[in-house]
């Protein structure tokens, strides 16, 4: 299988400023265009650790794609680099990009600097890959079978880039169909989850591989990968056979989101949703708006973090908050009811529940949470026990709402 | 000086499925621990890429952070392969993270499986570092003086891990004395900072680094670094002197966050809050209520995503919103006061806009937000254009809500 490798040049990363997403991106595209890649690794800008890392690379994998370190300032020094390693006799200067650099300077009133200049200069003996979206032009250099792509860090540049090196790719190699699809199960463990395939995970061929892909917020994603003939069906086949082992564990396949599906099954239905939040805090409408055209189904949300606003809003009888407290499986049915009612919607989740670190007791500890779901037939109401943090015990609960409403709408 | 590299082993990396966030937090951190990263790497869950990668790392840091691969499940290698790389005679049940796992288990009244059983094994020769939040041990290794530590790759459980390894590792060898503080401003872009503090950062010594830390949830943060003597001191001079620059811009010093220094003013005040959110869609809300002891001070929220619960939870005049439309400065006001009002709350604020994709005209585009902020004294309204999506949006217009409440509160 062809293979290739990433390096990212570039202190900000070392240092934690900023987040590496172009690799990601960068993975994405070559692993759908059939390109395994077996590293991605981020340097300094440094001649001794760029030499050392292409060294490594050259050494594993058929090619190597390099971004960062071709900006005009001092401190960038990939192409001064790469031509060192590679053996380039001269600079010279590229004219179409030289032009580019000319025109974009001319369009902003400002003169070209001797920097700027440079930039248009490239190796010798390598091949340029035109940067129409900035002044750095991309290179291409082959040398004993090894291919080493260096191009802009600037993440729009480089994504306007790497579509030109993969089709030259494609004219150079021949490249498997490497398909992947991602099933999305929500509301069993991955230990559990493990154990329930357990045979059918046995019996994968060899040619498919399988990933657990765990989260809190999207439950536990199940990914098959594979280089054969005819692969989007034999996956198909597998995950129809899986489906049916996990039954309504399964929430959709990427790119479903418990939030997506849920807007899906309501379209469907043409029926409207509400939620009333205590402990999720708005978080679980949160997820609903984060789909676009949400409104349609989304008639909003009252989160009740005073028992005043409960009882005020929601209708909440405040004898019953006395008697049994908020934490509770009475008020979780009264706010799903309530909110059902005043926002005028078909259907409604609650949360009620003790989010931390404080406010816990021995008989409703912190991460406790009581839900209801609220449907124009019934009400029903449920209770679940979260060991996490304030931040992990808010997420799990709103994704416990999220996927009871969706086991409900489904039931229909 | 202690030099560290981070390897992070998982395909779901190398096929670009998810981003490598913790790699940079994890470096962020060490950093300003005074540990130098030389290289960051993400590599597959294979037991031939893992031994390379450390035999590799070995011999140029003092120091390999490896996260990823713990899990219960097949794929999942990294302990076994450490436990041949470090010659290790056998596995060890870890009694306190077997307790951990039987008592979350229980707590959710599921057996204990096999696979998780496993997860509390280590081997004899290398120490444990607990794992509080997850059922994954932590392990710190050590041979010819190189440590190795690995840790889960689940970020909450990483990001609670790190800070009893860097604890640790200052128990084993010195590190440089290094002092960060940051600086958190909202409401000023990062390139009008930059010119409005170039005078004050021309004239910083040379000992004392600046960094600027954008961010769309957070504003532009400013993080002063120095291993001199007497660092606190001094930054906090410099600091000192550049808030008179800046003047309300500042909101706080980390760990503050908007929400939490909202949410000290309002406890100084002994003052309520309410939010009634359209296109933010509870964000802001989730965002309050992510401040522990919040309950004292926020009532809740209205999110109005229909115009019905507008006008009937939120008394808004429906000929106003057919007259001028949901997205309006009306609107905003109508909704600050009638959330005010209706929650029974000292202060508000309000949000209407068009979040985007869809849903915008040319005089109301995409990313137009109306704002509303209510006092017992008056209710103002602004609007402002974002040009992100969807999320960003979102993300955006709760940030300058929160910042538009915490002017409020401090000019009283």
């Amino acid at each position: 299988m062809f293979t290739a490798e990433i390096i990212t040049i570039g202190d900000e990363i070392l240092i934690g400023q900023i987040v590496d997403t172009n690799s990601a991106w960068m993975a994405a595209q070559l692993n759908m265009a059939g390109v395994k890649i077996n590293r991605i690794t981020s340097i300094s800008d440094k001649e001794k650790d760029i030499t050392k890392a292409l060294q490594s690379a050259e050494k594993y994998s058929d090619m190597v794609l390099i971004t960062g370190g071709l900006g005009p300032t001092n401190d960038d020094i990939t192409k001064q680099t790469l031509a060192k390693y590679f053996n380039s006799r001269k600079m010279l200067v590229h004219q179409p990009s030289m032009d580019f650099i000319e025109a974009r300077f001319a369009m902003r009133g400002l003169a070209v600097s001797e920097l700027n200049r440079q930039q248009a200069e490239i190796p010798d003996n390598c091949t340029v890959i035109p940067n129409r979206h900035g002044t750095a032009p991309g290179m291409w250099f082959e040398k004993n079978h090894t291919i080493v792509v260096a191009m802009p860090g600037v993440p729009d540049e480089m994504k306007k880039m790497l579509p030109d090196v993969i089709n030259r790719l494609k004219q150079r190699v021949s490249l498997p169909d490497i398909v992947h699809k991602t099933m999305l199960t929500y509301g069993i463990s991955e230990s559990a989850l493990a154990e329930k395939i357990d045979a059918w995970e046995q019996a994968l061929p060899n040619e498919i591989s399988l990933a657990y892909l765990p989260n809190i917020e999207t439950g536990v994603k199940l990914r098959l990968s594979t280089a054969i003939h005819n692969g989007n069906e034999i996956i198909a086949q597998l995950f129809e056979n899986l489906a049916n082992i996990l039954g309504n564990s399964v929430y959709g396949y990427e790119p479903d989101t418990l939030e997506s599906v849920v807007g899906k099954l309501l379209r469907r239905r043409k029926a409207s949703i509400a939620t009333a939040e205590s402990c999720t805090g708005g978080k679980i409408a949160h997820r609903i708006t984060s789909i676009s055209g949400s409104s349609e189904y989304f008639r909003g949300s009252v989160v009740a973090y005073s028992n005043e606003v409960k009882t005020n809003i929601l209708g909440v009888n405040p004898s019953d908050i006395e008697k049994y407290g908020a934490v509770s499986s009475k008020i979780a049915l009264q706010m799903a009811k309530g909110v059902r009612k005043a926002l005028n919607a078909d259907f409604a989740v609650s949360t009620t529940g003790i989010a931390g670190p404080a406010g816990g007791s021995s008989d409703k500890p912190v991460g406790m949470c009581w839900f209801g779901v609220s449907t124009p037939q019934e009400t029903i109401t449920f209770a679940k026990q979260f060991g996490m943090d304030r931040e992990g015990n808010i997420a799990s609960a709103a994704a416990v709402a999220l996927n009871a409403i969706r086991l409900q709408l489904t039931e229909f």
